[in-house]
C-alpha cells in the first residue's frame, strides 16, 4: 500500500513528505494507521546528526496514537479497529528482562529495532525501489506503519488522539519516572531540573503522588507559571540563583528526597543529585545527553547515602502501564490538554520542530 | 584517671605510647576498658595526613571492644561490667536521620564527633595538661575511653574480644552492605572487587544472604585462596584480564546484580557500575576514595537501570544490628577467626600498621 509519510532522507535535512510504499504486516505484526503523533526532543536529536546510533534515511517519529488496521498471522493481543499507542520500548512478557519483574527495558527485539528494522531483519518502508529505515521502532511520522504486536498497547476507544499521543513518550517518561522509577509517597519533597515538557510532566507525576514540596528549576522565568499550573510549589531560577543546590538544601531543610534531571545536561545531573537528602535522597537522571558526555560527583555523595539512578520511558511497561496512564488521563488524574501548545498538518512538520528547538511550543502535534 | 595509649601526636609519625590523663564520664557517657582494638585503612589513611579531617594530637582507633567500667548520670542503656562495641556511627533513636528509618547516619553528635570532642564540646583527653583529640568518636588506641551512651553496642558476654572487636568496623561495614544496603538475596549475582578486610567480609555476607555466584576481582593472586574460603565462587585476577567489565559481563550473562567496590579507587568503582546488569543492577561503594577524587560513568550506564549507590558502617544502626552481627559470629553463621591473621600488644602497634600497609596482614589487632 501508499501511505503518506514525512522522511528523514539524511541528517540536517528538513523532513520530506513525499508517499511512500508500505508492505503489509507479517506474522506478529500489526498495520497502524496513525491519527496524530508527537515531535519530541528526541526526534529532533537524531535528525541533527548527533545521536551515533542515527540512521537515514529513515521514517521518525516514536509518540504516536492510531487505529488498528490490519493484523499478520498469529496476532491475539489486538485486532482491527483497536485503538493503540506504538511502543518504542515494546513489552514481550517473554524474555529475560520482562519476567525479571524489575524492569521495562523489554530485549525481544532490541537488536534489529537499534538497526532500523523489524524482528524479522527487513524494512516495511520503501521509496522507489530503496529501502527507507524503520526509528525507534515506531515511525509514527507516517500515516500508515507497521509494528511488532508486542510493541502496541491497546488503549481505550474515548480518549482522544490529538492528546492522547503525548502518552507514547513524554508523559509516560515524566509521570512513569515518579511512580515507576523513584515511587514518590506522599509528603515526599521532589525537585526538578528542566520546566519542559518531560519536567512539567514529572511535576504532575510528583502531584498525583502526593508530594508536599516539588520545587521546579529552569533558566527561563516563563515556566515558572508553567511550573505552578501543574503542581509545583517553589520555583528557582538557574539564572538567578548563584548555587542551585545550596538554595535547594537550605528550602528543604537537607535536600530533596527526590530529583529528577529532565534536560540531558551532565552538570545538572551532578546538580540533580548533590541536592538531594543525606542518607536516602535519591536523584533519577531522565535527560539524554549527548553522546560521549559523563556525569561525575564526589563517591562521597553516594557513600553517605545518596543513590544515583536513571529511568527510561518512565519504568513504564508499556502494554501494561501505558493503557492506565491513559485511564489518568481521561479520570482527570492527570492534564495532558494545556501542553499541547500547537496542531500542525504533516506538511507543517518542520515548522514543528522550529517551535520546539525555540522553546516556543511545549509539545506540538501533528494530526493525519 | 591515666590511660595508656597509643598517641598520633602528628601525621606520618609513628604512634607513641604514653600515659594519658583520662577524664570520666560526664553525664550520659560511659568509661569503657578497651580489650581489643583493630587496626584498619581509615586509622592509616587518617595518620598519613591525607585526610583533609584528620585532627592531631589525637587517639586513632575505631575498631574495638571492651567492658563498661563506670557510667555517668543518667545513662540508662548500658550498666557497669556490660560487653560493649564503641560505634562510630552512634545510633540515638532520636534524630531525623534515625527516625526517618532509611538511614543509619545518625546526625545527634556529629559535628562535635568531627572536632574530635565529645558532645559537651571538650576532650576527655589530655597529656601533660595539653588537650589530645577523640578520634571517630572512638579513640580504641587507648586501655580506657570515655564514650557518649549513644556510642555503645551492649553485646553478649560469652563473645570473645580479640575477634569480636573486628565487628566494630570492617565485619559490620562488609556483611552490612550485603545485607542492609544491597539486600542481596538468595539466588543473586555479586562482584566484590578488592578482596582485603571489607572485600572478604562482603563475600562471606553475599554467601549469607543465598547469593548463588560471588566474584571476587583482585590483583593479587593470593586473595583467590582467601575469597574461596569466605564463599567466592570465581576469580577475576584483574592484572591478567584486559577488559574486567567485559569478563564479569560474559561470566554472567548480562552482569551482576550486585558489585561492591571495597577499595577506595575511582577508576574500579566505575568497573564495579558498568559490571552490573542492565535494568536493574546496583553497584554500592564502600571504599574511601582521597579526598577530591571523583567517579564519572556515561549516564547511559544509569539510564539503563543501574543503580550506583553507596554504604557507611554496612547500613548499620549501631546499637540495633551490631549485637545482632555478634551473634551471628557466636551462631558461626559468618567467621571472624581466620581474618585475625596478626594479634599484638599495644608497643607493637606501629608493625600492625606495617603489616596491614604490606598487604601481610587480613586484620591485625592490639589486645592490651
Amino acid at each position: 500500500m501508499k501511505t503518506r509519510a514525512a522522511v528523514a532522507f539524511e541528517a540536517k535535512q528538513p523532513l520530506e513528505i513525499v508517499e511512500l510504499d508500505l508492505d503489509g504486516p507479517e506474522d506478529g505484526e500489526v498495520l497502524v494507521e496513525l491519527m496524530a503523533t508527537g515531535i519530541c526532543h528526541t526526534d529532533a536529536y537524531t535528525l541533527s546528526g548527533k545521536d551515533p546510533e542515527g540512521i537515514f534515511p529513515s521514517v521518525l517519529g516514536h509518540e504516536g496514537c492510531g487505529v488498528v488496521r490490519e493484523v499478520g498471522k498469529g496476532v491475539t493481543s489486538v485486532a482491527e479497529g483497536d485503538h493503540v499507542i506504538p511502543l518504542y520500548t515494546p513489552e514481550c512478557r517473554q524474555c529475560a528482562m520482562c519476567l525479571s519483574g524489575k524492569t521495562n527495558l523489554c530485549s525481544a527485539i532490541r537488536e534489529t529495532q537499534g538497526k532500523g528494522l523489524m524482528p524479522d531483519g527487513t524494512s516495511r518502508f520503501s521509496y522507489n525501489g530503496r529501502t527507507i529505515h524503520h526509528y525507534m521502532g515506531t515511525s509514527t511520522f507516517s500515516n500508515f506503519t507497521v509494528l511488532p504486536e508486542i510493541a502496541v498497547a491497546k488503549i481505550r476507544e474515548d480518549a482522544p488522539f490529538d492528546t492522547t499521543c503525548y502518552v507514547g513518550c513524554g508523559v509516560t517518561t515524566g509521570v512513569g519516572a515518579v511512580v515507576n522509577t523513584a515511587d514518590v509517597r506522599p509528603g515526599d519533597t521532589v525537585a526538578v531540573f528542566g520546566l519542559g515538557g518531560i519536567g512539567l510532566n514529572v511535576i504532575q507525576g510528583a502531584r498525583l503522588a502526593g508530594a508536599d514540596t516539588i520545587i521546579g528549576v529552569d533558566l527561563n522565568p516563563d515556566r515558572e507559571e508553567w511550573g505552578r499550573r501543574f503542581g509545583m510549589t517553589h520555583f528557582v531560577n538557574a539564572r538567578e540563583t548563584g548555587d542551585v543546590v545550596a538554595a535547594i538544601v537550605e528550602m528543604t531543610g537537607g535536600g530533596v528526597d527526590y530529583s529528577f534531571e529532565c534536560i540531558g545536561n551532565t552538570d545538572v545531573m551532578r546538580q540533580a543529585l548533590e541536592c538531594c537528602h543525606k542518607g536516602w535522597g535519591t536523584s533519577v537522571i531522565i535527560g539524554v545527553a549527548e553522546a560521549g558526555a559523563t556525569i561525575e560527583t564526589r563517591p562521597f555523595q553516594l557513600v553517605t547515602g545518596r543513590n544515583w539512578r536513571g529511568t527510561a520511558f518512565g519504568g513504564a511497561r508499556g502494554r501494561t502501564d501505558v493503557p492506565k496512564i491513559v485511564d489518568w488521563y481521561m479520570d482527570k488524574k492527570i492534564e495532558i490538554d494545556p501542553l499541547i501548545t500547537h496542531r500542525l498538518s504533516l506538511e507543517e512538520i518542520n515548522k514543528g520542530f522550529e517551535l520546539m528547538e525555540s522553546g516556543e511550543s511545549i509539545r506540538g502535534v501533528v494530526i493525519y
